[in-house]
């Protein structure tokens, strides 16, 4: 019994460059908490970024951490007081649960509690192991026809929710994505969805623009040497007039820039790839124009609405799992992520289900 | 030269049960109008309803009034101050422009300018003749993809926009959509497009919940003899949970009860069928539950984002043409749309294009 | 030591028309929560009414209910986990506190969260007592500046400032506000401090409309036998237009009625009173005018607001309290309210502490 | 008669440093226009920099061009479309008025339109002269006790509703406003206004902060070799917590700096003043809590409000005014505007009446 206690197989940052799988003991749920078996767990490139690292700007792997946070698995045991989940139950887990009820929480803007806890952020453990618990409150019940994949596949996809909704997006709008990452490529899917008449994805790279016009791109953009303007200007004789909304994915500060010439006036430029500290940019062009800037610090109220879609098949992001390794073979999926092969990794949790 | 000018087969009502086709001059544009060739015009509800009572509310027939205000037709005159069109361009009407810059033009809510004029809304003229002219401005460029009758849908279809963008339809909502005529047709299409889950359409007739069916509703029901508390609770039952917004399409008393019933707390319930003056509802549920109550006024900024969806086929609305007539037989056109027979019966304008 | 634990002189109501003063255990606080030493109390209607009524429509008292929820008091023992108060802290208390995360907590409308805890809504006891403990999230420390009075004030000016907050009351707006009791006022006292340039306000007491008016309102009118639309003239003749928003604080249906008639086009009409559950209203006047219709559920996120504009005199709320009662002779000041003497009845919980 | 109609003494500016008084015609009102008796006109820092190098951006002086836009004055003719003006109406003028009903406009978003006409912007004359015509729609009739100076004022007022509004000022609020000049003092005045609970004002001269103080600031705040983080730390300690909102008008980098590390999480950088057109910010630090960024280009639906508000005394403008010159003496107005003695220079342009 003690022994079947540490039988938590856990992949484990314990500094830059130092990952390793390692038995943890499974953890006992508080009256609030559910523990889960995990299932599916994503490769976000923050996870890559701790363990090259070994820090995220002022987020330092300080004691061992174990990584991930793009999940789902199945409900094991239920704390005392909690009623909405059952053992059994397969569920996707949001990553961040806030510890107090703060300003921020009680406006409904919970992502940017101080005090939050986040799945694989330092110094809170992710969900890269056989067995975790999580604060039920923050575990969702998915329909029977959507996959656990699908359901760790939530996270990435609410970066593009809470991005579009943040932007606005309605009906009938243009929409450029700056980079064709799996952030554009959500952004893509979720601007979509939410009745935007035409995206153009720009990005480097050829492949990864062949893959946003396989997920419903109406135009991609390879940039070479474009001056951020030429960029602007391209993009505009694309869509026919300028985007009423630019979603910049990549952090670059060209990119940033392009953003600005781009966006319609009254428009919106959302800044979600994080790049320098200082940037220079012509701010005063947004200013005059009424372009209004917006970033985004992870999400918030996303994954209702996110196991709704996926459930009513409005949103497809199946194609985006390239790559499937058992938990076993974690490291070995790492180093495929490093390399930026495919779009997403996935690595099983569940010896006795490999399944997506 | 002035026998041609004379040659305007105009739909004309005279007063209650008295409609006629006339020869009217063609009119000469202003400064700021086009003169349009006519093609496709839409037989909307508020037609037949002028043609068989002469009046809708405080609206009256007292001097014969060309009908007809869903168009779509050619530029073939511009007036000296018009920029943006010329001869030859293809165009979707806008039946309201507004005759002077008011507040509510400020604001961006012209639709509830008093002074507005409104094709075919006594006593100004529509557009089911050869030539008409109308407000430059509000007549959009069609582009190639999108056909003459789907320009002239695009006023049914800005009922469905309009209505959604005011209850605020976003990503992954459940919307009950009561009654499956033209108008809870085109606000299926429209929720959907703006990202709704799952939409449940309800009607007394099962010929028009088959429409819905066919028109992508997730689910539809077939109203009998239901109390209204009994209806909302059937479609909270096919939905999982209650609906996040109400769209009421028949204005009777027991289905905006049953709206009201039926939203979800914090919820929206729009009002778009219009009934009975008065009306007994139970207010105080929908206070209480924080359940908003908000009606549309024909509607405002819909035909841009519409033509972008019509192009980017992100909506289907031909389906919804179930008859075609030549202007020549309007008034077999009308009888035929009384009768209720299928959805929407279109007039063909110009005698050498009768295509869709 | 067991003896001190018991004395906290309670205001009990234990059915209709039986209110008792008793003595109840002082409670501990859990990890969460603050146990508070009461100071003062303000009488509600809602109070008067469970003692007079022993139930509001569903809630209904079955077992002896402390009554109670505009309040503010001192902080004396903090739980094991608070961490932003300590004892000796003057505190307001919001006297909703949600018992889990739920979806509508998640997005900000904890007020809408059915499983909320409420002082004095039948099961939950209220604070009219000498100790009590609450969730520690749901005290907000008080400035020196602002006096307990001000603190348990914040429940009323609460409702206040939810419904001009949902009511979108802004720069320049016109008001009209119906009835002029203690939400009438706190609704006046609100929209001035959100820039309402005008604010007529309607009562059929002559006595509360002197009130009204020397809290600011800039009309008052006094409604004798006048029919709704009647009502809506004699306003918009007072504010030279139309209101931009009405804020009905009656629940009558022919003040209903009359805020619909004097509502603006694009304007909105806010339900704040309660009144039968079945009304006869012009809904269609309300809907093809663009009039929105909303109700208010108590209130979300308003007591930091609240603190900050009585900190720096934004609001004056003092002159509201026109009684005060020790909390040992709460019935006496339960029946000067019900008499409906003066404006607000506040009880003094702290026997050696009566001020303000 | 032709000699009266060339009595139209103006103030035209002909390129850098080239300001003249010269007699123009008096012009003839379009159906859709008045012309007006000008009374008084406030002196703008644009219409300042025009005089001094001819130019602002790209926005250049290649014809004489009559200055002056903050302007009120008398109808002396209605063009015949014109209804809801007549001779002797004393109106408040908005420079801005659309040429074409473009999306911009029909959207509510006026100011954007790239054609609209805008008074003392090249290529179109302002009103620093004795006779001058403009859009009917756009002039708005002061009520009695509403002075022509106070209706002039208007213009700057509306850069601090637009700013105010687009950022979301609300009850409550801490808001940092960034320079103490006129349209520093015009945000917070509307900043109160609109329910900011404190403002605190900075700038670098310590007597346009005690215009700041006199006007209603909470707080002031002198610079002078603070970083920008010191600068964001000065405003938290005044605040007691970080800004909810930062209006920036001065354009220096250094400032917009200091708006970004200031405001707090989720709250809004308001940039008004105009700066460099590449600047240095760390953006990153903005997208990561969320704090959105937004510009104001002059104004839009702001005269109704404004003239509400001044109608009903709820804010003081009249203390702005430092200086007053008859029209005769402009040039010597311009050198006193120019020197950045006092505030608001007016000039006085009917020669029978020179009140405020």
């Amino acid at each position: 019994m003690a022994a079947a206690k540490t039988e938590n197989l856990s992949l484990v940052v314990h500094g830059p460059g130092d990952l390793r799988l390692e038995n943890y003991p499974v953890p006992e749920p508080g009256p609030n908490e559910v523990l889960l078996k995990m299932h599916s767990v994503g490769i976000c490139g923050s996870d890559v970024h701790y363990w090259q690292h070994g820090r995220i700007g002022d987020f330092i792997v300080t004691k061992p951490m174990v990584l991930g946070h793009e999940a789902s698995g199945t409900v094991v045991k239920v704390g005392s007081l909690v009623k909405h989940l059952q053992p059994g139950d397969r569920v996707a887990i949001e990553p961040g649960a806030p510890r107090e009820i703060d300003e921020f929480c009680k406006i409904g803007r919970y992502n940017l509690s101080p005090t939050i806890f986040f799945c694989a952020t330092p110094p809170d453990d992710g969900n890269l192991c056989r067995f975790y618990k999580h604060n039920a409150s923050f575990c969702y019940k998915l329909p029977d026809n959507v996959t656990f994949e699908e359901g760790a596949l939530i996270e990435p996809l609410s970066v593009g929710i809470h991005t579009c909704r943040r932007a606005g997006v309605t009906l009938g709008n243009k929409v450029f994505v700056c980079g064709a990452g799996p952030i554009g490529l959500v952004n893509l899917l979720v601007a979509k969805a939410m009745g935007a008449a035409q995206v153009v994805v720009t990005d480097l790279s050829a492949s990864r623009l062949s893959k946003a016009k396989e997920a419903g791109a109406d135009f991609v953009l390879q940039i070479t040497k474009e001056s951020p303007q030429e960029v602007a200007s391209k993009v505009e004789g694309l869509l026919g007039r300028k985007p009423d909304i630019t979603i910049e994915c990549t952090g670059a500060e060209s990119a940033i820039q392009a953003g600005i010439y781009a966006t319609c006036s009254g428009g919106t430029l959302m800044l979600v790839g994080l790049g320098a500290e200082m940037i220079n940019v012509p701010l005063v062009q947004a200013a005059i124009r009424e372009v209004d800037i917006k970033g985004v610090f992870r999400y918030c109220n996303t994954w209702p609405m996110a196991i709704s879609m996926l459930a009513s098949k409005a949103v497809n992001v199946k194609s985006l799992v390239t790559h499937r390794f058992p938990l076993e073979k974690a490291l070995e999926a790492f180093e495929t992520s490093k390399k930026g092969l495919g779009l997403k990794v996935m690595i099983k949790c569940d010896p006795n289900d490999q399944n997506p």
